[in-house]
């Protein structure tokens, strides 16, 4: 094989570190790129389970170190699923030793914290990508051609949601998740319903909205019958007003009884309409007005949609959750080799981030905030 | 028959009046009442149209003047579908005549006068009754009853809409819908999901709303080319807080492409939830948690769903839109009768218009307002 | 009002009776039909069950004795929902009086009585019809319009089913259903499916099924604990073939936990497909193939869709199923008043009963049945 | 790492080559199996094909000839994705040479060289798996576990079908899919819901089918106007009776415009009903009775429905098409690693293919045919 080894780095090794893992493993025998993904160092908190999970993930080698990771020489892309108060300076180590970062979502803590870790980014002119996989699908990017090619029309309304149950059990423990640094619905969930918002419809003037705690106290951990108070949202609505003059609505909730993975949303135009659910993330409903035959089209998943061809050449086979992260891996060793970055980069994901906050502000001041 | 005959007045001979007057007709079939509906009198514009009409709908006399209607002695119920305009003046009258009222949703123009003609109907001490008909279905009043006995939990959230695409076209021409006097998508249908949000969850404590006119002008009547501008909006959404300490949010649109009736929400329960659409207006989704059969339950309506029983012994035969008029009408001859009245009655309606009004205002403020 | 009266007697004032006389007052509200129906007399099996079903359905006169509906002048047309067992010697007595004859399905005990009962008809010339009301559907004429049109190109292939639960449980007991003579499953509401399936594709050629006996015995009555056998199929499946050329299969199946309307059918082309159940009656599912915009269409029911429009102005407001009824009895009245008869006639529900009486020889004999 | 190295023979590249390879690759991430998939060899018609193919899904080495990978002692696994006509030789050289054998469907071009092949390999001792990788769905399993609990009480009925169009447009050419040694709708897609049928129900008693062929005649190869007969099916539907006595009936089309995975079925039981579509592959629609709560519920995918956690620790979040072929290959690394067989094996797919050819005499003999 002639083809250049790109060497990964891996920081973290639970459930996105794995999916990492596995997508990275996976690509090459999917897509074809100029360059294929070598599984170099996987570091996490302890030699220990950083070695037990370079067995099973298939690296090189590990570490207990995440410095060590970065400034091999043998890493390119140094991956990022590390706790999220640990993106900043592993990110920042990764930049300044000139590596491609590819970091999970939230790219940080704070809006402002994300800010610096774009310029740095920026200035050192390196490839940056968040995983907000969501947007991955071959859907999304069928939703947003008919969008940009005017086959809806003017758009009109916005409507949106990312609504899961996991933390619906008032006894769901305290967690990274519930840390008033970067945690709550809005910032955990809703952080993608924006993030599609912005991919679909562009940046967002102004928001106002309404955060809930819906169980006002939590066990401190699992299983303990010691409760703390909760400072973070369980649920929030905001209303949103896009750059482009269009209107809308979102819903980021948690606790949303029901729901496992309501990534959901409904784009009206003068000519036509778009809605999607994340619960049937094989297809895109698209309405157009044909008189007598009006109604939504339910367009599954085919070759048509690429990259879905790259998993399978026929229509109506599916593609899965962990596939669009092999789209994610695909789109990064593209940029990585100095193809097009289709994004999110840092600086999206600082826009998303700056947006949450926002709307926490509108919270809290119980007004509209200007971005 | 040995049974009462209650004299029917109606006023006005459109798309309400005609399912007013068929709903009368058909009551006595489904229901078995203490009084037969005799349709008396109809009232309309001019005398040649109402003789038009009460020959078609099959009543006794006609008059070109809602007045004659009223002061009929014949006339035991008043019920006015007549323009909105027309609804204080006609329940005035009505009510200083001691006859029960029937009145088409919105109640009024204004709240103000929408609450000067509940105040002058329970001095008098008369019926009323408004129509908001989609809660009659026999699927909202599971719905009610599952909430009530606590099946899903406490009541977490509320996300609610009501979409039609009727006023999408651009040429949609100006008409009484777009008279800033009681007009507009949210006066037109956000009345009715905020109605049956009231219905399902009681009274809404504050609000804050974001209107949208999208757009701008309309000809000033059908297929003209002159046009006027729009001071009523197209669009709103809205964020809620229910007394009850539930929060969430609507939306009201009639510019909504791809949407007919959409007139949906779905509730979250710390132990279950409820989703609903009168685009499938006999089906209840409601999900509840055994684990490994974690989902949402399609209940079909049927016989063990009253009224349904009475429009037909089996299930799945699914009722429509004119028989929710004939279960609001059996509802209105019982409470005439002096059985219960389970509403709307004007009091209810003027809080929905007060709640219209109060989103209005927190728009034109860009504030919260309480209620 | 100038409109001829239209006398009806109505025999019989069950469920299906009560839906008839229901019909028959609502239809001059929605429908602008040269004659008005007067309800005038009511025939049951004693004078008591008639003077009461005559009351709470407002018809004029009750007998015991149909003979004397029969023979009354002011009677026009004859609404037969009498057992299956009288259709015959009502049907027989109605067409010799030269009345027009409406008769509910399935128009009698054996194919061999329906055609006597057709060829008497045919011979005196009067009106017929049957009720076989889910095909006056305006989702049922769209689809027959689409295939009629060439729309979804040549036809290749039928998928159909009715399958209900009402008969599921083992203790439902005897009744008229389950009587050899037009019994079963198959003649019950297999009827139905193939009765739409030759209102959209024509005449059935040959037939070879399966019928099978779920429960082997069943109460003598309801809740008794003695048992007789059962000499009827519960379930039925069967292979087609058209007289267009075209193959397929049906399920008749009223054991059918879960189901409580599925009269379903696919039908494909070589341009497109169809697809509807009435469980969901105000949809029909269109395929038609732009590339990358492919998938199913959701028509929903609207004023496009004639007679809809008669029910409500505007789509997404549903019809019921009480609704096809009201449809099919307009449709009666104008073939009574010389207006053209969509059927089914009874020639037509002779041949439904000719086909339902192949597929059980043809399980009987364990081979294709040639019609 | 101290985990065995199983090493992979893999011959052919093609869709369903890759979709191996790809699953080869993915599993040791995802499952923690006793032994790691070596990719050694691959085999492919030339030389040359075999390199490219290599290469790009990362195999050790090539070849151009299928003997010298069954030979290689570093091959443990022989996976055939060859040709169906090549199945036999291969998997007859691979039992000798004592290896594991894991073979696409249709195990072979007739039953009766299927029963040598499996005679074969009973003899042998050898571990086989055929990839009907369809009822590796965590959804499917629970079906049948459902099913075994008795928790829609006894079986009373079945419907299957497994609907495609590639094969819909009458100038799709002949290949390998319309050669009447293996070919045909039946036999390419029917074979998958008679597969899963008797994993769901067991064995089958006697069937009698309709084959149809649409379209007469097909080009004689991709964009030829050269057209050649077809004497294989398009369409099929059979009637079914199970050796558990109970009865239903199957279609198999590959002409079914508008649907590309309509592998579906719905049981019927005396308490309940399942429902599945591959449509929607991550959902299952389970029916119970609670009075007044009756509906179908639909439950989705989760970690409780093993091995579903393997790929995603929280539910909602969707396994696609590719992932059925990982846990398929899970469960024959295990297999081959002394764990259970789950199968389906060599016996079970000859199983499969004689019930698809006794349809096949059905038609042709026009009458029921018992197996």
């Amino acid at each position: 094989m002639s083809k250049t080894d790109i060497g990964i780095g891996l920081v973290g090794s639970g459930f996105m570190g794995r999916c990492h893992a596995n997508a990275f493993r996976s690509v090459s025998g999917l897509f074809d790129l100029p360059g294929t993904p070598a599984l170099r160092v996987l570091a996490d908190a302890t030699q220990d389970i950083a070695d037990r999970a370079a067995g099973q993930l298939g690296f090189d080698r590990a570490t207990g170190d995440w410095s060590d990771l970065v400034s091999d020489p043998a890493v390119d892309i140094v991956a990022i699923t590390a706790p999220n108060v640990l993106h900043a300076p592993i990110a920042h180590a990764a930049i300044k030793a000139g590596k491609t970062v590819y970091c999970e979502k939230p790219l940080s803590t704070t809006a402002a914290i994300a800010l610096e870790m774009t310029q740095a980014a920026e200035a050192a002119g390196v490839v940056t990508m968040v995983g907000f996989n969501f947007q991955r699908n071959p859907m999304i990017r069928l939703a947003r051609d008919i969008i940009e090619s005017g086959e809806i029309g003017e758009v009109t309304g916005f409507r949106g949601r990312h609504a899961e149950n996991y933390m619906a059990d008032p006894d769901a423990p305290h967690s990274f998740r519930t840390d008033p640094a970067g945690g709550g619905a809005l910032a955990d969930i809703g952080s993608h319903i924006i993030s599609m918002a912005r991919y679909l419809l562009g940046p967002i003037a102004e928001v106002q909205g309404d955060c809930t705690t819906i169980h006002p106290t939590r066990p401190i951990r699992p299983g303990s019958s010691d409760r703390a108070p909760v400072d973070v949202d369980d649920m929030t609505h905001a209303l949103l007003r896009f750059d482009r003059g269009v209107s809308g609505s979102i819903e980021a909730n948690w606790a949303a009884t029901g729901r496992t993975m309501d990534l959901s949303w409904e784009i009206t135009g003068t000519k036509g309409a778009l809605s999607f659910s994340q619960e049937n993330m094989n297809e895109l409903l698209l309405h157009s007005g044909q008189p007598g035959r009006s109604g939504y089209t339910r367009i599954e998943a085919g070759p048509a949609h690429p990259p879905y061809g790259n998993f399978c050449p026929a229509p109506g086979h599916h593609l899965g959750f962990n596939d669009l992260k092999v789209i994610e891996v695909a789109q990064l060793l593209s940029a990585h080799m100095g193809g097009e970055n289709p994004g999110p980069d840092f600086r999206e994901a600082y826009e998303v981030q700056r947006t949450v906050e926002a709307v926490q502000t509108s919270h809290a001041e119980r007004s509209w905030v200007t971005l």
